[in-house]
């Protein structure tokens, strides 16, 4: 089985899949398309096409060649082909509702996610502050994540969404760790926990180590930055 | 159970959960939550806010209570529910290309969403025709949109993107078709007849009687039209 992915440093979407792979020890074999320019006819474009008609990454892709793109359909895919593991909680409702929280992230947060592009090597912390004056937006982002996370997080009492379990909706948010982090975005002090829980994780630990040792820098997702060392505005 | 929906004529995310539990027979109670200028403290969002944090519709109510929001976690908490129901196909790589299918529209085709916003009672072609000539986004998300289905109608030969069986999958995308007739966008042979089996389909026919019956014209929903009789533009 292989995961192709995008840059460990930049890849929210890739990021996902592959925590949760390595969360569970299931052996799966890396396959990088370094991220470029994303215009048509670019290097990552025509590679990703050759496993999605999307064109994007992650796309699982298993022995045979038989591919699931799209990080949600993969936890799925996952859950369905490995299920020892835990993937999705095993009592009905607590799947719901994770299902629900990792949907929501799915298709939502649009307005975290274009100001605030995970990048894990970088200090934002000043560029986050501004951001937040700036953009109303941002915050009801960051209120709704909020909304989101604190009344599972008491009911069940933590550390992860669903309970004492790591799953698929907690390597769901684990881009949005990191962004919490690197722009300095504030929430509730049970909701800090959380994201305190998902830096600590093993898997993304070991995810955050590739990001570091990359030092790839690519301009179309580093809205703030001119190069590496610069500091960001 | 209860399935909390906005207007029939113009909420696509609510479409897909009516659709598919009326498809399967599943009864339910409708409750619709109308449109309006969808600010914070507008009565939609105070009455969507009961039921979900997101403030946003559809939201599947349990007679206990119990809420799902997010069409594509209503689906999931449905198959569970109702697992006499193929929701999703019995056949695992199906399934997982259903899902995959429907995942890619929960996510993406931003601006096939954003130009051309779903209006089951308006005769959209002519917009539909300028939009095509001046976005090369949206005729991006068309090719996109082809090379999705094409392949599965393909290969399993239809009528619906699995084959002989309507799902799920296909409930997610009746509100692409109401979209590709509404403005006239245009798609190959193959992927027109699709659009023309969703139309025809009882359920779909059932929510668009509903849509034309409401009479209820939203501005905020109306890029191209101020008023019910005016021509677009
Ligand atoms: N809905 C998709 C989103 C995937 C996605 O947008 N991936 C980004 C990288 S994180 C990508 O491949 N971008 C390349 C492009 O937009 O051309 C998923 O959940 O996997
Ligand atoms: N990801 C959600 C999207 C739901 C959504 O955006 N619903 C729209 C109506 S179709 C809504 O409630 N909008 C109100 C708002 O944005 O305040 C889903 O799949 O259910």
């Amino acid at each position: 089985m292989q995961l192709v992915i995008g840059n460990k440093n930049y890849s929210s979407w890739s990021m996902r899949p592959w925590v949760l792979l390595t969360h569970f020890g299931i052996p799966f074999q890396e396959q990088m398309l370094y991220f470029d320019h994303f215009q048509p006819g670019s290097q990552f474009s025509a590679s990703a096409a050759q496993h999605s008609p999307t064109a994007r990454v992650p796309v699982l892709v298993e022995d045979d060649g038989f591919s699931t793109w799209d990080s949600l359909a993969i936890a799925e895919r996952v859950a369905d082909l490995f299920p020892q593991h835990p993937v999705w909680p095993r009592e009905a409702r607590a799947r719901a509702r994770a299902r629900t929280l990792a949907a929501t992230m799915h298709s939502g947060f649009g307005d975290l996610r274009r100001l605030c592009p995970m990048n894990i090597e970088a200090d934002l912390r000043a560029v986050g502050e501004r951001l937040l004056t700036e953009h109303p937006t941002l915050r009801a982002d960051l209120q709704r994540l909020q909304a989101l996370w604190e009344p599972e997080l008491q009911a069940r009492g933590g550390p992860w969404l669903m309970g004492a379990e790591f799953g698929a909706v907690d390597a769901y948010f684990a881009p949005v760790a990191m962004r919490v982090t690197r722009y300095g975005l504030p929430l509730g002090e049970r909701c800090m926990a959380y994201v305190r829980a998902l830096e600590a994780h093993a898997a993304v630990q070991a995810w955050v180590a590739g990001a570091l040792a990359e030092q790839r820098f690519v301009p179309d997702d580093e809205p703030y930055r001119s190069a590496p060392g610069e500091a960001p505005r």
